[in-house]
């Protein structure tokens, strides 16, 4: 780095931490990383309420309930954990069949999870700037009728790319067969419409601004109900976590009380900012202003406007052969900005995410401190 | 509950968390809960030190260390996570028989999930109050050549006996067996010699006094290099977990980063305490006192003191009548304290944790509870 560099020395602590333009862990509220200093039973009454409470939130965000055939069934671990535990206690054996529509990274995990699973499993797979076509799903399923269950990931996180998840659902119901939804990077702040949804798998620490370490599934009753005994892991029996939380209201196994906490509040101040509605508007406000002043400084996205999530965008290496990412970063970093680097398989690119505790004015000072780095290393966007 | 309750209105949050008597989540510092009010980007170089640095405390806690051929894998979830990766990550699917040694819940739970993976199984069992004898586990590996792998629940939380791991392992090793140790409620407190260990699973969340939600592995890495490909899934893929850890630092799926910073806080604070020797002699402390306060009370251990771990202790419950657990545990709760009701199939007792940050000032007013709780229920012990 150069001598100028605003970097203070490594072992002095920053007054702030640095602001996490990325898809996930996210800058969370004081308020609800506070909600973490205590330290609960997890058999006493204190802390089950607190999980009672965020199984029916949960449902509540999208205006579901127990009332109306819906559980919500909390687990330990990433949003990855909550996705195998779907895949793995959902489907039989024998005699059943996976689709796995895929553009991008997480799309892929879940054709990886099927062959650990030694699970059948075709893919219908489309560009990472691509939406999935409903017609590509019509066609794979009239195709296949061996296909039981068909997974969506309803905004592939790789590039930002929002697939649509009515009309895909729509397809899969029609035709008969369970439909899973990964929402991991959905779920809080986008519609999701779960007419067609069986089971919807989402963290505690995307769009809902919890933190790490706690994962959930939404299911159907009916459809969860039919799964009893079909899991292939003890840690991620879904339908064993469920009976054990309707029997006692415990988890099967030690849960991570504070990150429970955390979610509990999280859901508050989901509920403050008016919800889906609400969270959506400001991190379309933050994307937006992201977009526009990435591109105002010549940067371009990978994912057209119509088909990019308000989540995250992906946004091409520039061409410019002074153009250097681990710099890029590093100077970000040091002026207190964490972005993320690409996840695609087909273009050199980066990522910033909007979402977490980020606000319009943060946007700002991100492209602030964008535009002055570009200066810094030299790299001209404009001409190209 | 009669008027004279001591209990707050419920809707007013009292000044101080319970404290708790359980085998866990426990009762941690508030420095390491005050760890986690961070939001670090899970792959920035910032929280990768952290990271770094727990994987070579917990090694150096008990004088190991990567130069002398052990890993550190630590992964998302309870502790039961942490042994079902290792379970189902180290044995391949064909010709590998497995031995649980059994003496409690978690003997059982090695069990269940060996059924779930369809893992050959044989089981030494014996009584819920008795130690594991190596004798008869040398018979059992003399009987049945096919086995492969042992497993040995170092403290059995369910009664807290304490199992002869260093006698047990020779047997293992004499015979050229895999070695697995659940060591759960005995790591950071307890000697263990790691001599005829292959694989260890703890929890951040039990002698370590870190948060629950993040658990780990140490493996010696001969072993562990053995077990490429053989996982039954991918998020608990051990040998994927440690190879992704290598690579790069990171972890394959999202870190629980704040449990992650409560851990590191907790391994300075092991450290302040005089490391293992330090925190075995204040649990040590703890857990006489207790005991000789029940005893002194009236109530009758079940685990005799000789095989009894200074971790958790299970009491019977009282002949009279009068005894009521669910009235003995609402009274002491109301006071302050959470206790834990039994695990045992063969006793009714109750448990009484005595790890975490507890001290010996807090078991004296635990007793001092227990006391006039006792004498409000009306429950006589001194006559039995």
């Amino acid at each position: 780095m150069s001598p100028e560099q605003p970097t203070p020395p490594p072992s002095l602590p920053p007054a702030r931490d640095k602001l996490l333009f990325t898809p996930g862990p996210l800058t969370t509220s004081a308020t609800v990383k506070q909600a973490m200093l205590r330290d609960l039973g997890s058999r006493d009454e204190t802390f089950l309420a607190v999980v009672r409470e965020v199984r029916e939130r949960l449902l509540g965000i999208y205006g579901l309930s127990q009332a109306g055939g819906w559980e919500a069934v909390p687990l330990q671990g990433s949003g990855t954990f909550a996705v195998e535990a779907a895949l793995s206690s959902i489907v039989p054996r024998s005699g059943a069949k996976w689709l796995a529509l895929v553009n991008g990274a997480y799309g892929e995990r879940i054709v990886k999870m099927a062959a650990v699973h030694g699970l059948a499993c075709e893919v219908v797979r489309t560009g990472e700037d691509t939406p999935i076509d409903p017609a590509a799903v019509r066609a794979a399923l009239a195709k296949d009728p061996a296909i039981t269950h068909v997974s969506l990931v309803h905004v592939e996180t790789t590039s930002g790319v929002l697939n649509p998840l009515r009309e895909v659902g729509a397809v899969v119901k029609e035709r008969g067969r369970t439909f899973f939804v990964d929402a991991m990077s959905s779920f809080g702040a986008l519609p999701i419409d779960f007419a067609p949804v069986d089971f919807l798998a989402s963290s505690a620490n995307k769009c809902l601004e919890g933190i790490p370490g706690l994962a959930f599934v939404l299911a159907r009753r009916s459809a969860l109900e039919a799964t009893a005994g079909l899991a292939r892991t003890l840690a991620l029996d879904l339908h064993a976590q469920w009976r054990g939380l309707e029997e006692n209201g415990q988890f099967r196994f030690t849960p991570p009380t504070h990150a429970m906490l955390a979610l509990h509040r999280a859901l508050s101040e989901l509920e403050l900012e008016g919800g889906v509605a609400g969270r959506g508007r400001r991190y379309r406000e933050n994307n937006e202003r992201l977009r526009s002043g990435m591109e105002a400084l010549g940067f371009r996205a990978y994912v057209p406007r119509a088909h990019s999530s308000p989540i995250i965008g992906s946004f091409l290496y520039p061409a410019d052969p002074r153009w250097d990412f681990r710099a890029f970063y590093d100077r970000l970093s040091a002026r207190g900005f964490l972005i993320y680097p690409g996840k695609l398989t087909r273009a050199e690119c980066f990522r910033l995410g909007n979402i977490g505790r980020l606000f319009p004015v943060d946007v700002e000072a991100l492209l602030g401190a964008i535009g002055a780095v570009l200066g810094e290393l030299g790299v001209e966007l404009r001409s190209r």
